[in-house]
Order: C-alpha cells, then structure tokens, then sequence
C-alpha cells in the first residue's frame, strides 16, 4: 500500500476544490482519502508531498500512439497531401515490432505530460496491446472498420485481455470507409450495445467532398447510419455544420477536440464555445506525433482555451476549468474508463503529483489556471497508472531503459526509411 | 575556462547546419570553436555533453518581467479592462523590494526555458537591474517614456552601469503618451543615434483610437515624428496595415511578436507571414506572466508558427527555422545584443544545452523541427549567461534559494493585495 501525504488534493469532484487529505493506494485502486489516522496500516512507501499536489492523470482521448516515428519527418505541407504522400506510404512498412516500440516513445512522452491513458486508433493492435501491458500503460483501443467479423472479433479480443485494455468499436473516417462497412459498424455497435467512433470532419475538404459523395456531411450519415445509437462520438470535429452540433447534442455524444495538430496541419479551430453552449461533451486528444507534433497535455490544454479566446474574439471563451474538465473527467468518461475519472476512495489509482514549487507555478493565486495557462511538462513531479509509479522525477519505470527504446525505434525506423 | 564536448553544436551561423564541435568559454565569451586538440589548457570544469545539442539561448525580445505577480490573478477578461481595471490599481503598489523579488522569479522561469535575455519594459529601474546583475542574468532595459532629462539619465545611468544591463529608449504606447513627450522621445533618439520601442497596434481598439486622435495609426505616427530613424520597433503589431508594414520594412525596423499573450487576451493574430514578404525583422517575446501566462519561448515558437498556419490556411506558413531565427539570432539583434546572437568565437557565452535523450526528442529525424513542434522545458540541461552557469538539471545558481524568492514574492503580493 501506497501513501501520499502533506499535500494538496484537487479530486475533480468538486470543481476547484482543493482539500489538504492524504490518500492511500491498494494494488490498482485509491482506498482512502481522508483526514490523517492514528491507526495507520503497513506502507509499502511513504510519498511526502512537500505541499504539492495530487490530480487524476490526464486522459489523451484521440491518439495514435506509434506515429512517434515520423515526428518531424514531414512537417510544412497540408493534411491530405501529409497523409497520402508521405504518411501511409510508410505506414506500409510498419511491423508488429515497430508498433511495440513506437509505442512504448509514446507511452514514455504520455507519462512526461501526465498522460495516464490513450483511446488510440492503429495498427498491428495486438502488439500494440502488450506494448502497454509491458510498461503499465491504460490503453483504450478504438476500431478502425473491416468486415463485421474482424471487428466482432477484435471487440472480444481486446475486451478481455487485460486490466489496462479495453475496446471500442470505430473506424478511419468516411473518406477512407465504404457505407457498406459503416454498416456492418453500426450492426456490431447494435449487437453489443456500444459506442463508435470515427474522424470526423476534420478538414473543410472531407467535409464538402462527403457531402458531393453522399448528400450529407459526416456526422448526418453516420447518424443515418445508426453510429451514434449508443453515444459514441467523433476525433477532431472542426467543420460541424449548426445541425452536426444538434446531432452530437441530442445523442449524448463526445467531441474530441485535437488543438495542436488542427492548427499545425492548418485544418482549422473547432468550435468548442458553440458546442459548450449546446451542452455537448467535449475530451481532448493530441493525435499523432506526426502532426502535432509533441504528447504535451499542457500545450493541448492551453491551446484548447486560448484558440476560442482567439476565435471568438472573447477572452472570457472557454476558461481554465472547462479545459481541465475535458482534460480528465471529460476524456475518462468518453474513453468509457468509468473509474478513472476522478479521486474517490474505489477509483483507479491513476493519479499525478504536479510540483508547484517551480518557478511558471508561482505565485499560487489559482492552481487551476496555472496548471492550465502556465502548467508545463516539468511540473510533473510523478506519473501512477492503476497503482503503479511508472514515472517519477524525471525517471522512467516500465520495463526498459530509455536508451534502449530509443535505439530500437532509431533502428526499426532506418528500416523502414531505407527498405 | 569551460569546456563543452561530445556533444552537437547548433551554431546558428549557417542555418540548420550542425557540428560535431566541441566549445570553450573564458570568463563571459567564447573562445574556441573546433575539433578536439591535443595540447589542451587547464579547465576549471570539463562537461561532456553526451551527444546532447549546444545552442545559443532564447532572447526574450518583449516582457514585463516582474508582471510575475499577477500570473493567474485575473484572467479571461478583455486587454483593456484587465489593463485598467486590474493591473494598473495593483502596479501603483509595487515598490523597488517587490520588483527586485518578483524579477528574481521571472529570471527564474526565464533559465527553465533557456532565456539568456530579457528586453524589459516595466517601472523600479535600478531596482530591476539590481535584480538581474545579482541574478547573473542579461536584460535591456526598454525606456517606458518620460520628460526628455527623464529619459536621457536613464539613458546615460543604464548604459553604463553593468555589462549584463544595457539601455534603449522607448515610450508605453501612443495611447499612454502625450505627443510632446513622443517628441521628446524623438529629440533623445536623434541625440544619441539610438533606436526607440514601443506598444504598438497590439488590439484593434487602440489603433482605432489612435487613427481617431492622430488621424493616422500608431506606427505612421511614430513615423512622422522621426521615431523611426533610427530603427527601433514595436511590440505585438498585430493589426499593422499594408502602409505600416511598409514603413517598417523601409526603416528596418523590429517587429516583436507575442503570441501567447495576443491569444490569451484574444488580441489576434500578428500577420508574421506577411511581414515576411515583405522583409520585416522580426524577434519573439513572452509579454508578462499576467498575460501569457508562463515565461516559455517554447511555446511561443510553437504559436509563432502554427497561428501562422491557421490564419494562412496554410500548412506550409512560417516554417520552424524561420521561426528558431527569429527566437535566437532576430532576438538578439533586435535587442542591440550583437555579440549574443550565435555560437562563434568572441561572442558572449549566452548558451543552452539542450537534452534530446528525452522521448520527446526522439527520433532525431530533424533537430530544428524537434526544438520548435515538440521542445519543451523538460529539454533545457543547462543555461548558461555570460560564461556563468546559472540553470542545471533543474537547479538554480542565482544567489538565492528558489524557497526563499517564492516566499519572498507571496509575501510582498499578500501586502499589495492587502494594502
């Protein structure tokens, strides 16, 4: 058993609250938060907070973890020129190995920024898999289409390998999916009562070339479809039209909003403040490397708010609270990760400390807003996924030196560059 | 003498060009740059970079240095009513201590992000640069206007108090100014042949105003009274129209951007891409911490460029080098500090060393893509100002305890939030 005391605790159960208990960690789950006892249990360690604070973990709702290899491999050009030129080309290549160790950089870079879990969207996902379950890392695997029977089987699969994996039925987009494989989506999403998702008006070009194909944007036939019966949702959503919005709404389904890799591939901002007023649940994710092009939770965060700020020429749009909302409660529940959402005695321990004692953290006059307009990747001071400490001090604790990792990845991705 | 091996050095005299080098420092300069020799002095430190990448340090072209105070105290409101309203009651209750202090921390933050400079415009003069000398930290003091012997002893006491403090002359903005004292500003910079700064066209409310008053935009103004003569600038520049630009161009005046702040307030985007057409030098800032708010030219690269991208709708817009120029060598330059531009012998030894044994780092498929879409402060190994260490894993060597400064700072602001 785990103790962390002599801190702050903002559980995210109450807004901003933030409370002086101390919490104990029992295998995967927090078991006590509270005041100091005098009647103690045996400790396997004692974690003095020195004053600082423990948050849940951030949860990167859209991603594509292994894509690390093409950080800064082809930057400056535009999103379908990006993808179809130079991104699935060397797709291609990639091998159940790669995606193991492209992965485990991600899973490294995801526990820098506070990261506790991905709702990733790949390749060789069985790899992918055990590339988490290796280093401890929570992994919600969300479906990329194929027959019926290759999603039916990877839903049951992935639904009871292991703790940290979970499923959740989805595919690329409309522009890289047929309607008869939509189809055969929304049956599986019927048969076992389940989300979907899916890129979803990402560019203003997918967006009007879906309505040249089909009579309607993407969100109106994935609705006609049947795709949003059980919530569901959608990775990106820059271009939804007023009705789009409705849709979302009224089906209770999630935006994930990818700020960094929008405005570096030049897609757009997304209009978070006109879904905020209609009620819409908003995660954020960071996407790939190859976009974006860091894991950075923290630059994600602000450019979640100070993009509205920007578009809406209103520097009261979307305050600090909001974002961190979507940042850890919003992204737990859209990822359908239920007990990793907030901290309360029963939840998964996936939890950060956040150093307060560095300088952009000072002076405290609001610890939401620092963490949101200033908070930084040095802030994080420890990284816990389901009870584990994978990351603390600056110091990895998943299995294999870093230096090992990078040299593999150097050297799968040589491979792929040359072969 | 310092010696710097084993590492790669990203001098920034020939573009992206990057050597296998090795550096030495004596005193506050470089004075070697080459391979390995046999017949070596005596060092007082000899540190092996392990690979990692030398490079010149950040200059920080635009801020407000002991704004510290006010990170996160009120945000998400308008520029002018957090202006007047908020800030402007606050400052007139600061007092030399609580500049020196709140300096201190900016220093601070500034070290974490490899700033070596810092181009300040803010009140407690002496009292600021008392800060940075005992800090080891290089400022350029930018005048904020005045009556003509005003400005003139600051002038003539700044220029020649400490070789890490240097002086140019500057006003607030034009609507904080009276024209008789533009006119002094004028008289000091034909003087002594020096440029002048200034705030200039940083929301659309205050360019409107000025044309309303002056019947022309801030930066035709300054113009018509010679405030351009001798170079100078102006801060954020976000709404320069075609004619300004021009006028910019023509005097080869600077252009300081600040994007994290003009997105925060919801000021805008500066047309960088534009003035690139057209020429125009341009230096990035932070602006204050009551604004931005961290002190982290990280992710002002990172928003330099990709609000380019947006508002250009261009993926291609502002590429990273261009954007590493503007943030080392257009710094430097713009800020008088020609002796801190680049890595060579004879300048000063103004220097980061930046740690790419990080996840986010890696692969090493282009190290100016890496620095500017995915650096971080976690990156930052050492700062290095005028040959003294003043930042290392972590650590400060400013001549104070970071515990002591932060308790200092809460001390002074629970006063003027009291008084």
């Amino acid at each position: 058993m785990i103790r962390f005391y002599n801190g702050k605790i903002l559980s995210m159960c109450d807004g901003a609250e933030i409370s002086d208990e101390e919490i104990w960690v029992h295998d995967d789950k927090i078991c006590y938060v509270g005041e100091e006892k005098t009647d103690m249990p045996q400790f396997s360690r004692e974690i003095d907070l020195c004053g600082n604070l423990l948050m849940p973990g951030f949860k990167n709702a859209h991603t594509h973890s292994a894509m690390t290899f093409a950080r800064s491999l082809a930057d400056d050009m535009p999103l379908q020129e990006w993808l179809f030129n130079k991104i699935f080309p060397l797709e291609e290549k990639l091998t159940e190995e790669s995606v193991y160790y492209f992965n485990k950089l991600a899973v490294m870079e995801y526990l820098t920024s506070g990261i506790t879990a991905s709702f990733d969207m790949y390749y060789y996902r069985p790899s992918f898999a055990q590339s988490n379950i290796d280093c401890g890392f929570r992994s919600v695997i969300c479906g990329v289409g194929g027959t019926f029977e290759e999603m039916e089987k990877d839903l049951l699969r992935f639904s009871n390998l292991h703790p940290l994996i979970s499923y959740i039925p989805g595919t690329h987009a409309e522009y890289t999916a047929t309607i008869d494989s939509l189809k055969d989506l929304s049956k599986l999403s019927h048969k076992y009562e389940t989300p979907v998702f899916a890129h979803n008006s990402e560019t203003l070009k997918e967006t009007e070339e879906c309505i040249a194909r089909n009579g309607m944007t993407p969100t109106a036939l994935f609705e006609s479809l049947g795709l949003f019966d059980f919530g569901g949702g959608g990775f990106h959503c820059v271009y939804l039209s007023e009705e789009d919005m409705d849709i979302f709404a009224r089906r209770g389904a999630w935006v994930v909003t990818n700020p960094g890799s929008n405005s570096k591939l030049a897609s757009g901002i997304a209009p978070l403040t006109a879904m905020m007023n209609k009620g819409i649940n908003i995660a954020i994710g960071t996407d790939g490397a190859s976009s974006n092009n860091a894991l950075d939770f923290f630059r994600e965060m602000y450019l979640a708010a100070v993009l509205q700020k920007l578009s809406e020429k209103d520097a009261g749009a979307c305050n600090a609270m909001s974002v961190l909302k979507m940042a850890t409660i919003g992204g737990a529940r859209c990822m359908g990760l239920k007990d990793c959402d907030t901290i309360a005695c029963g939840k998964q321990a996936d939890l950060i400390v956040m150093d307060l004692q560095r300088p952009n953290m000072q002076p405290i006059n609001d610890v939401v807003k620092n963490i949101v307009y200033s908070g930084s990747k040095e802030n994080v001071a420890l990284t816990m996924v389901a009870g584990k400490i994978l990351y603390e001090k600056g110091e990895f604790f998943i299995g294999e030196e870093p230096r090992l990792v990078y040299e593999k990845c150097d050297a799968l991705l040589k491979g792929m560059l040359n072969g």
